[in-house]
């Protein structure tokens, strides 16, 4: 290769590995995520992960079974591509069990998109919609993407905090109940700019349902501002209270022709690795999700796809019984729940109760004393994080992730637990925790 | 709900499911895609499938036995969140193979990033690195999602077509090296706003396999213009003449610290449904691809991860051995070429031999007559590949989706047929083309 010449025109310029501007402007700025920090962190430490929102044991054993008989079926289509917006027969099994819980005949190949997970289903609901300067209205604490994929749209985030009753924090203990949107200051956040909101219920991290009330009054808004709302049900099945059940945005009166409502394969037969979810809705709103996904990924992996539809047609057939993994998930997590928040009281963690998902918030500053203290590089809840999993081998996620600078001092003594554990993981995790009470 | 508030402030508005302005203004305009058209065109009519590119038989036994290994393994960690950049095994597998491939030791952690295909690792690349107004070299034909991808980032792309050699086109035959870049139009086309140019080699639909001469013109513009390059070389394995291997890009002297390598599982292991891929660059570059996935997908399934995992490590230890299926995989391939080619010459439509890749462009002129004209509607091919599929149930690719409008006129006159098909499949079709010439 003649080079000289080459040489000669680059001798003025940056080399391509020193460049500080070679990633797209929109991203500067959204470079950290926790999950890939305290993931590494956690596996680095070898630290029990009682972090991250995953299951650590067996997924329902019909799963390994449906994989099983799939690939035994010898059909060579389940190893090619299939339909870009969803495989034929998982969006006929997601039609036939949610237009039940939707009140609504749900056209499988028009109002279902399948994904790659939630989490791409909220990047093709934000991307699809949000134009530079648009504004989308983010709850917090949320799951912390939603802030970077707005911002990457060019759109701009407007955040209002839910902030516990004051009364509720005086005690050792509080329920994620408490935690509430102050409605004159979620009318303030709508204005001719907005171009959506996003609900997360049952919410992560603090695990509250919203009530009918709470969500009417969203709506309201909505309809009021002609503001789309996506709706993050993915902890749509787990719950723990009979008069607190999770209510479906979708449902409610002229809601859905204006809602998107995002599920997750993974959250719902607890079986992270899938990495498949779906987006629910009207045609005209899940056209523009489609056409971002035919844009990022055209299409996904098929023989999930068949096996995930083999288990919603194997729930379909007894919804409504009490067998139904839809129903005895929450049972499940009921006693585990209830076993970390006594232990976290006891040890002075104040734990705020969840009604749903999968999550323990808890307020550490009493047992972390004057040790660890925000400033302008870290937050406390990130050094305590980071010292709990270094030093007691113990992997939880800090609170003010889920926060944007603007509201993090409202959570920096609050860090997060996720009890989807075996006993066998949260029992070395009680341990620690017990020992940490003495210290 | 009071909802009269609401009728009230809508009652000028334009209901929701009528507005037209819904959509993200990046993706208007990009809404067409040419795979769910003729996929669905395809299942509609009970067409013979030699359109899209996928194998319609088995994939490896291997890969099969390594799902159902992996499933009894019984590892509950298999159907968990993994890695978010790439499940461990996973890279490191890919290390070992391409760093004897790329002559270089490939860092599993900080050169790879697994996706969810090519396709989003193409995303990934495109989306990581233009900002608005930054010019996108491409080289058409080409993968029709590149123009959208491009657009949808902001960015503009400055195409420049493959044209065959004058005397080629004379016989009922030519060859897919005849097709060449003009050098001095390729050098007319960078300047100091080109941010990126794609190659892909060998080439999805043409076949062709670019040679060290034309890489190096490319590389030497690269470098003179500090441009980065995407080397999409999923058809790396599939090459037909012993003296047209593939050549990597990355290889090229100076170009590793410029070039992103794509690769994709479903083309590897003949199994597309997959949907499972990766980049390879240094990691200046690499990061920026990082930050779109943290941003879109996060993580990709990590059952999948695993058995791509074991294909390769199975296949690490046979490299360099005729039995490898990276070997021979292309002389499973050469005889379906050889057999459609002649049938394609014997019926009158002049193919152009492949020396990469599972496609053949086919000239349909003169068969098909004056009886289909590209319009401002509608271009010849697309007409003709309707015609194909409804009433012949043949299903094809028209050539002028892999142009944009600006070159389109160049190829309306061509037909893609994917050969990677059983021989049923393609006896079937032989049948059907050879009735047409009798028509």
């Amino acid at each position: 290769m003649a080079t000289s010449s080459i040489e000669e025109s680059s001798k003025t310029k940056t080399p391509i590995e020193k460049r500080d501007d070679l990633l797209a402007k929109r991203f500067v700025g959204l470079e950290k995520n926790i999950w890939i920090e305290f993931s590494a962190l956690a596996v680095e430490h070898k630290a029990v992960n009682v972090g991250q929102g995953f299951i650590d044991y067996e997924p329902p054993q019909y799963l390994i079974n449906f994989y099983k008989e799939a690939l035994n079926d010898n059909n060579i289509l389940l190893h090619q591509y299939t339909r870009g917006f969803g495989h034929r027969r998982l969006v006929e099994a997601i039609s036939n069990v949610y237009s039940s819980y939707f009140d609504r005949k749900i056209d499988p190949l028009n109002q279902i998109l399948v994904t790659g997970g939630a989490y791409p289903s909220l990047f093709n609901s934000f991307h699809g919609f949000l134009n530079p300067g648009d504004e989308a209205i983010l709850i917090e604490p949320f799951f912390d993407c939603y802030e970077p994929m707005v911002r990457s749209a060019g759109g701009i985030p407007r955040c209002i905090a839910l902030k516990p009753k004051p009364e509720s924090t005086k005690g050792d203990i509080s329920s994620s109940a408490d935690w509430i949107l102050d409605k004159n200051e979620l009318e303030s956040m709508f204005n001719s700019r907005t171009r959506l909101i996003i609900v997360n219920t049952p919410n992560n991290p603090i695990g509250k349902v919203f009530t009918r009330e709470e969500l009417e009054h969203i709506a309201i808004l909505c309809q009021k501002h002609d503001v789309i709302c996506i709706s993050d049900e993915v902890y749509e099945w787990i719950t723990y209270d009979e008069n607190k059940k999770h209510i479906r945005m979708a449902t409610l009166p002229n809601m859905w022709e204006r809602t998107l409502t995002i599920g997750s394969a993974g959250k719902t037969f607890s079986s992270t690795g899938l990495k498949l979810g779906w987006t629910i809705g009207p045609e005209h709103l899940l056209r523009s999700c489609q056409i971002v996904h035919q844009d990022c990924v055209y299409t996904c992996p098929t023989l999930s796809q068949e096996v995930v539809a083999r288990c919603f047609e194997y729930e379909l057939k007894r919804l409504n019984s009490p067998e139904c993994y839809f129903n005895s998930i929450s049972s499940e997590f009921l006693g585990k729940r209830d076993k970390l928040v006594e232990v976290l009281k006891e040890c002075g963690m104040k734990p705020v109760v969840p009604d749903g998902g999968y999550f323990v918030l808890a307020d550490f500053s009493q047992i972390a004393g004057d040790k660890f203290q925000s400033d302008i590089h870290d937050m406390k809840d990130f050094k305590f994080v980071r010292y709990l999993t270094k030093e007691k081998q113990l992997a939880t996620i800090p609170a003010t992730g889920f926060y944007t600078s603007e509201h993090r001092h409202l959570a920096d003594n609050y860090i997060r637990f996720c009890f989807a554990k075996k006993d066998e993981t949260l029992d070395k995790a009680i341990e620690i925790l017990r020992k940490l009470k003495k210290n």
